[in-house]
C-alpha cells in the first residue's frame, strides 16, 4: 500500500510517499516544491498541480492525505493556503484517488504521541518509523510524511503478526532527545514505541 | 475583446462573459455553477475546474476577472474560497490568459459609482451597461458579469468617440429604482450615467 501525504502551501508544499508492506513502512520519496514569490500565482499553482499530478503517476498511491486546517494566522493566508489546497484536491480528484484528511495536531498525535509535539520531535519519529538515517527535511517534507503515515495508521487493521518498525536503520538518531511515550493511540504506534522503549534499555 | 469574469466558490461559481466592441459591451454567456454539497469536494473542484477550462476554450477570453477577498466571516470561508480560486487561478494559467483581481468593492464601483452598492443596484447597473432586457440572475452571476465590465474598464483605453451604452434594450428595467449617480470613476462610466441621465430628463 502506497500513501502520498501532502502539506499544502503556495510558497512551499512538502511532499512524502511511503510505503506499508508486511507492517513495516518505508518511505519513497519525499521533498518540498518551493515556487518563487516572483512568478505569478497561476503559475505556482500550475507547478504545485503538476507537481502532485505527477507524483500520483509515478508513485500510484492508493490513497492521498492532505492537510486539514481549522485555523490560521490571519484570513489572507487561510486564501493562500486554501489555493493550494484546491489544486492538490484537483489533482487527487482528477487521478480519482481517494483523499483523507486529518489537521496538524491529528498528524502529530499519531506519529509523535502529542498533539502538541514540536518540529523536531515530529521529525526524528518520522525518521524513527521509516527507518531513515537522517532526519528527514525540511519541516514540510517532514510533516508530509507525518500526514502520510497518520494516514496509513488509520487506514490498516490492526495486524496481531505486525513486525515491529525496522530500527536498525535509525542509528544515528538521537533517540534520547525523544520525548517518553506513555501511550500508544493504535497498535501500530504501541509496537513504534515498544521498540524504542527496548533499545533504550 | 472579450472578458471572462468569475465570482469563485465552491458552492457556487458566477461566471460572466462579455464582448467589448466598439465601445460597446455586451453579455456573451453568463450563468452560476452550483455543485451539490453532497459531492466529495474533490469532485466539486473537478467541476468547477471543468466548467472555467470550458468557457476559455468556448470563449477564447484575453482577460479573466477573478474577485480577490480580504475580508472573510471565518477562516472555514476563506479556505473554501481560496480552494475554488485555486482551481479558477489554476485553469486560466494553463491556458494561459493573464488574470486581473478586483476587489467585492472595486467592482461595486467601478459598475455602479459606489463599493457600498447593494446587490439589486449592481444587477441593474449590469443589466443596463450590457444591454440586458432582464436583471442577470442570480446574484453570483450578475456579480461575475460585474467583474468583467470592472476588468475590461481598466484594460481599455478611454476612446473620445466611443458610443455610449446602448440603452434601447434595456426597456424593461425600471430606472427610476437606480441611485442617482453624482461623479463618474472612469471615461467609460461616465458616457455609462450621462446615457442614463439624459433618458431621465
Amino acid at each position: 500500500m502506497i500513501v502520498l501525504g501532502i502539506d499544502p502551501g503556495t510558497a512551499a508544499l512538502g511532499y512524502g510517499v511511503i510505503e506499508l508492506q508486511a507492517g513495516r513502512l518505508r518511505a519513497i520519496d519525499f521533498g518540498c516544491l518551493v515556487t518563487s514569490a516572483d512568478l505569478p500565482l497561476g503559475e505556482r499553482l500550475v507547478a504545485i498541480h503538476a507537481r502532485v499530478a505527477g507524483l500520483i503517476s509515478d508513485h500510484a498511491p492508493v490513497l492521498i492525505g492532505v492537510e486539514r486546517l481549522f485555523f490560521s494566522r490571519n484570513v489572507q493566508t487561510a486564501f493562500a493556503v486554501g489555493q493550494a489546497r484546491g489544486v492538490v484536491l484537483l489533482a487527487a480528484a482528477q487521478a480519482q484517488i481517494p483523499v483523507r484528511e486529518a489537521t496538524p495536531n491529528e498528524v502529530k498525535l499519531a506519529v509523535a504521541g502529542s498533539g502538541s509535539a514540536d518540529k523536531l520531535q515530529v521529525q526524528q519519529m518520522v525518521a524513527a518509523i521509516l527507518g531513515l538515517k537522517d532526519l528527514p527535511e525540511p519541516d514540510d517534507a517532514a510533516d508530509a510524511l507525518a500526514m502520510a503515515i497518520c494516514v496509513a495508521h488509520r487506514e490498516r487493521p490492526a495486524a496481531a503478526g505486525d513486525a515491529p518498525v525496522d530500527r536498525e536503520k535509525a542509528g544515528i538518531l538521537d533517540r534520547s532527545s525523544i520525548e517518553p511515550i506513555t501511550r500508544g493511540r493504535t497498535p501500530y504506534e504501541r509496537a513504534v514505541r515498544e521498540a524504542l522503549a527496548r533499545e533504550r534499555r
